[in-house]
């Protein structure tokens, strides 16, 4: 298994529409090969936040996820609204509750 | 709904041990109402390091979780194995892939 887990800062203002468009790149993997997991969250209090956790199959499911034509037109749409990637770890699952 | 996410620095050593503890966790929290996530990883490089990631429909639901009986024998036998808990956020899912 691989992720990945970080946080997204959106430009002022510009969150929620940051967040549609990341919901929309979760959709779009409903159809990608090995994507485990995808939340979308927000952080209380902190209102330009956005934190991603996503669980793959493995890293190279991830990878081809990235060439996707629906991914790259969402990577295209959500780029001007990010401010900065600040923290970004990759972490392998190892277990736990919720994963196949 | 409503998440968290963290970082836990094992005692030197003491990583494997500790997630075997934090896996018996998971394991008990399949009866636990409202635990919808909980991953235990790794990450590369970081030899004493383990995330958590945990989903839950509701706070409430993650408080009353840690006073189950398993729950507290579990945190009895993990806390001497960790070192830190040098980052914890709380991130409100808004949606994605892989929760119900």
């Amino acid at each position: 298994m691989y992720g990945r887990t970080g946080k997204i800062i959106a430009q002022p203002g510009q969150r929620d529409a940051l967040v549609k468009v990341l919901l929309r790149a979760a959709e779009a993997l409903g159809e990608a090969e090995g994507c485990y997991l995808y939340v979308v969250g927000q952080v209380p209090d902190e209102t330009d936040m956005i934190w991603i956790t996503e669980v793959w199959r493995s890293a190279a499911d991830h990878r081809a996820s990235l060439d996707l034509e629906a991914i790259q037109a969402l990577i295209r749409d959500g780029r001007p609204l990010i401010a900065s990637m600040t923290e970004s770890y990759e972490v392998i699952p190892v277990g736990g509750k919720g994963l196949p």
